[in-house]
């Protein structure tokens, strides 16, 4: 199998190519290096299955071009910063919904027939129904970022109707592991190893939050994706369990062995638009025959421990964030 | 109240331009004359309160110029052709989404605080619940028509969330009735008043469609900006019935006094995407007081008598189509 991967040079796709490779597919990595990270690439780099093109998902002539002969889609690619939204209300539209029409008319030209996409839990806003399953009643979107996830969504759904497309869609929880390298671990973190006699944090601590090891969550689309029958599949990606914030600054203040005076922003909410309980139901997809091998504090620690092991990855991320 | 509304020069926009300086509201229309008509507008150029700009959504200058000084926008305009999608995927994302998004950022930016939004029932998708509620279960998007007004939908309800924007949704049934001049009553009449002895159906006929009278139409975005409490209402529009494709077409010819020999493409659906079965629950704006003047019966017949007494329509409507 000659598998596409956009956005190859950030977290969860770094990890997927890795497999893949791994497993004997060959692979095409593409990415921009907006916030991609060419370490991550690495190993891959070795390996003569694979190839990187270095393109944007906007810049349709050379997306073209570097698609011809793909048999599948993995489309990870995004603007992954939910915070910031707000900020820069045109960014989630670009590098979201029109990067992902783009992807879509690229694969119909070259005739590439199946997509795996990287959604979110976010598309459910603040949801009324917890755990949360793929049917719930009709989402009130509460980010620009769950906004663009849910247009993408649409695109591919109506492009799977009308098409014939084959699509997998895959809505994550909050994703840890190696590689991370945004987020509120990686905040906390990042803050500890400069100061570790003090953590700020956002909202009251008592939001509720669910996350997913990248080892689990790349199993989980590799066997959704071999054993979905019919042309559409949507499935939440997640534990069956959530944590606290203030668990998890527990389990990183354990893990990092310091005592940080704590503070608060107040409020139930970290930011605008930050969902207070995040707990999906997983249930169609461990109908698969899959299921999660990490905890969330297991996931929250082999976090901690890659971060602490590649520092570098602060000033790296640092630099691009306000680039 | 000073009333921008987009797309002025549309079927639904019109009539509701009409309405509002009717009742004393001063309004700047907003039309690309793509496929608006300025027949539609000639009792509103004769009203003092009325102001038209020639612009395009997807013209941010020109935009932001001609909504300033508006207190509520009435966003009427949209590519409305959800037959013929699939032939040209772009123009969905253009004259909706990335429309939408425009209209947006210049309400932001010129501190426009109220949006009224014409969506539609096609989000739905083929709706698992029927009549369908506004919180159905999670859709499926099965047209790019529905995927672009989903879309502008996600962009909104973020909006109001993050930037405190005051957000009226409408999801419509098909609309019919005075100046209404695209869809399946709108071809079954022009190709009757060409030839009565034969009528062609798409589908097999027993496809089952919701229809609302403009007029009741646009009461019921009037009496839901008034008594909509809170940021954000969402509502069906539609009548408390469905008829056949078969229906309408005998309520047409009866009206027309023909008999045509009928013909059929076959299939549950009249096209890819079609959906077969559309019937909205309309409770909840129903609960504001408000309820449809007119059946589909009646809507029908007015939309047939207004069809044969303007017929210069039919003219207009295949030069703009094809042009």
């Amino acid at each position: 199998m000659h598998a596409f991967v956009t956005g190859a040079a950030g977290f969860i796709a770094s990890n997927l190519v890795d497999r893949l490779l791994a497993r004997g597919d060959s692979v095409t990595g593409y990415d921009n290096f907006a916030t991609g990270n060419a370490r991550f690439l690495e190993a891959a780099r070795e390996k003569p299955g694979f190839r990187l093109v270095e393109g944007d998902l906007l810049d349709a002539e050379r997306l073209a071009a570097a698609i011809a002969g793909a048999d599948i889609v993995f489309h990870m690619a995004a603007n992954a910063d939910v915070r910031h939204g707000l900020e820069h209300p045109r960014r989630d539209l670009e590098q979201n919904t029109l990067a992902t029409f783009n992807l879509l008319e690229a694969m119909r030209q070259a005739g590439v027939e199946t997509l795996c996409f990287a959604s979110t839990g976010a598309i459910y806003g603040e949801a009324a129904t917890i755990p949360t399953p793929e049917d719930a009643p009709f989402p009130v979107q509460t980010s620009l970022y769950g906004a663009s996830k849910l247009a993408c969504e649409g695109l591919i759904t109506a492009y799977s109707e009308g098409y014939g497309l084959r699509s997998l869609i895959f809505r994550f929880v909050g994703v840890l592991g190696e590689r991370y390298s945004h987020g509120h671990v990686f905040d906390f973190v990042g803050s500890l190893l400069a100061d570790p006699t003090r953590l700020h944090i956002l909202g009251d601590g008592t939001q509720r939050k669910s996350y997913l090891h990248v080892g689990d969550c790349v199993a989980a689309m590799l066997t959704a994706l071999e054993r979905t029958q019919g042309r559409l599949g949507i499935y939440n990606l997640g534990t069956d369990e959530y944590c606290r914030v203030n668990d998890s600054v527990a389990w990183i203040t354990a893990r990092l062995g310091c005592t940080p005076r704590l503070s608060y922003s107040g409020g139930s909410q970290g930011w605008i638009g930050d969902n207070p309980f995040v707990w999906l139901d997983t249930r169609r997809m461990r109908a698969l025959g899959w299921e999660p091998q990490l905890g969330i504090r297991e996931a929250v620690e082999r976090t901690v421990d890659w971060l602490v092991d590649n520092r570098w990855i602060f000033k790296e991320r640092g630099h691009h964030r306000h680039g």
